[in-house]
């Protein structure tokens, strides 16, 4: 089946071109490899992504994964020079390289625009998994003008991966991400740069609160300039909203820090409804599985912090036949232990709670 | 040797004073507990925290655990019909009672305002732990004219916890919360609250970036209000700082989104300075054991979805020796399987992944 999709050309073999590549050559896929940088693509033959590109492939299809920077250049490129074969991309922003493209006269009829939404703080071919969009989103931002049948054919090797595919307007993609992704990392940047400034001793006060919000601090700039530039529109409307929103913040903070008690109960109203709109916010967020958000109900167990204990406390876990939905550790400063709070279905927390107690384990529900 | 501590009277006994109070129990400290909700009290006693309290209680201490709204009123209440006594709260601000207390013309020698840094999800006696402040701060902050022996009995009871106790002044105090807990509150229920707007298919694209950042966000509106009223001041400083810097994003955004090449450069810099500055205040973050950020290596390892699988895994790494510092699960949209990220010190990282393919595990280092 699979090899009635022909050769798949992926050019840019980082951590999303080679993870595609592995993923394809899985399934027993044709791929040839293209990469600016000679080590890179040697790197990603070498893990078994596919054989080097030669100027006869006969290429069905071309995954650009390039930076954001460059992509438009690189898509017409292929576009010229494999006048047969359809041409996506990878890019997270998706309606400025279409702009590129056609306000160069470029025929879009065999461009796709793609965006698979699965990445890891590590870059590089080294990086790469064959299973890194398995069950993560791949959006697909077909033109107007854009052929259907590249469409399928690009849903087609997609789908290979594991990946979700869906549709919808570039413009639409950008609105989105804006909001669920560039701006967030915004927020985190601003949020970690105020630590900048704070003494030691309260920088020490942190807490998983502010671990949680920073995390995604620690990015690379220059990528993530790329990525802000190319949807600055985008950006833009939605930071100009949230600095509405916390306008409204800080008008109401000033007024309760001027402690004047005549004006303090519309601007605590005025908190208290960020807070909530935040809630609300949050409640929209589909769980881990894709679904709807469940409430899980944490069982929290003690864990002495050596090797083993933790496969100890999974192994009860599993004898009592409850299946685990999420787990976290919390390390307690200088102390030989751990907390594992175990997420299971509400109505299996109970059991598992004796169960465990039966078995000697210290256990908080 | 806790005997010689004297009776410990907690006020309000929620998720804070009731977690106190177990684990004073534990170190053997005589416990009386008070809280304007018999029920609330009664639950607190059942659950071991110690007796109801009477009017002829000899108190040594006071552990006034109540909102932070009504801290003030409570700590000159109890001053004043406890006349031996010291008194200590557990508020999250800290300058505003004592502020509140002075310009009434209390006597604060016997008065320590207190912090711990430690919390739940959850509230109310039900979700207390004797362990709640294991190894997590404490913070201590006395005034000018507080009673030396005051603080030595305070920082005695604190530390029977397990906290570590931590001094500084009022002000210093909430200058720090402002930036590592209450600018990062605001910031994620700002970021949460955009995502009341968009469409369903865009919130489908939300990762586990915009997760982290927005956790928090699921906070409670009322007490939150409460916290950032009591600490206006340094919040609105911190804001202010945060919305400086915000607003040089947004010009920097819009003038990319203006497309005009001449003034991108400068945006540019502009952008990639803002994220270079969140990496500078993430890396401040202490990791997990309260020491200096750690880096480890993950250890990607498949896991198959069901009951036991993560416990065997664990057993695998238990059985190579390997001490596990971190544990992330992600689960894959509709698919039967997990990724466990395993994160130990760099040096072991080889030797585990060889020992866990040698069992038959998939690995990604």
């Amino acid at each position: 089946m699979s090899g009635a999709l022909g050769t798949v050309r992926v050019v840019g073999t980082g951590l999303v071109g080679t993870s595609l590549a592995l993923a394809l050559r899985a399934k027993g896929v044709d791929t040839v490899l293209w990469d600016p940088s000679p080590s890179a693509v040697a790197l990603s033959r070498d893990l078994g992504a596919g054989r080097f590109a030669a100027a006869d492939d006969e290429v069905a299809l071309v995954v650009v994964a390039a930076p954001p920077d460059v992509v438009a250049d690189v898509v017409a490129s292929e576009l010229a020079t494999h006048p047969q074969a359809v041409v996506t991309d990878v890019a997270s922003v998706k309606a400025q390289p279409l702009r590129q493209l056609t306000a160069r006269g470029v025929d879009v009829s065999r461009y796709v625009g793609g965006h698979p939404l699965a990445g890891r703080e590590r870059s590089g071919a080294v990086a790469a998994r064959a299973d890194l969009f398995t069950g993560r989103p791949w959006v697909l931002t077909p033109a107007a003008s854009t052929d259907p049948e590249a469409v399928e054919l690009v849903r087609r090797v997609v789908e290979l991966t594991g990946a979700v595919v869906t549709q919808m307007p570039a413009d639409e993609h950008d609105e989105a991400v804006a909001v669920v992704s560039h701006v967030p990392q915004v927020a985190a940047s601003l949020v970690a740069a105020r630590l900048r400034e704070v003494p030691e001793p309260s920088v020490a006060l942190a807490g998983q609160g502010l671990r949680d919000v920073t995390r995604i601090a620690a990015s690379d700039p220059q990528l993530w300039t790329q990525i802000l530039a190319g949807n600055a529109a985008a950006v833009a409307r939605a930071l100009h909203a949230l600095r509405d929103d916390l306008d409204v913040v800080i008008a109401a903070v000033d007024a309760l820090g001027a402690d004047s008690g005549a004006e303090a109960p519309g601007a605590r109203a005025a908190v208290a409804r960020v807070v909530a709109a935040g809630n609300e916010g949050h409640a929209r967020i589909p769980g881990k599985h894709g679904s709807a958000p469940t409430a899980y109900t944490p069982v929290v167990v003690l864990v002495p912090d050596r090797p083993g204990e933790l496969a100890r406390l999974l192994q009860a876990v599993g004898d009592a036949g409850v299946n685990l939905e999420d787990l976290r550790l919390e390390h307690s400063e200088g102390r030989p232990m751990a907390l594992a709070e175990i997420d299971v279905l509400p109505a299996a927390a109970a059991g598992l709670a004796g169960s465990l107690r039966a078995g000697g384990w210290t256990v908080h529900l």
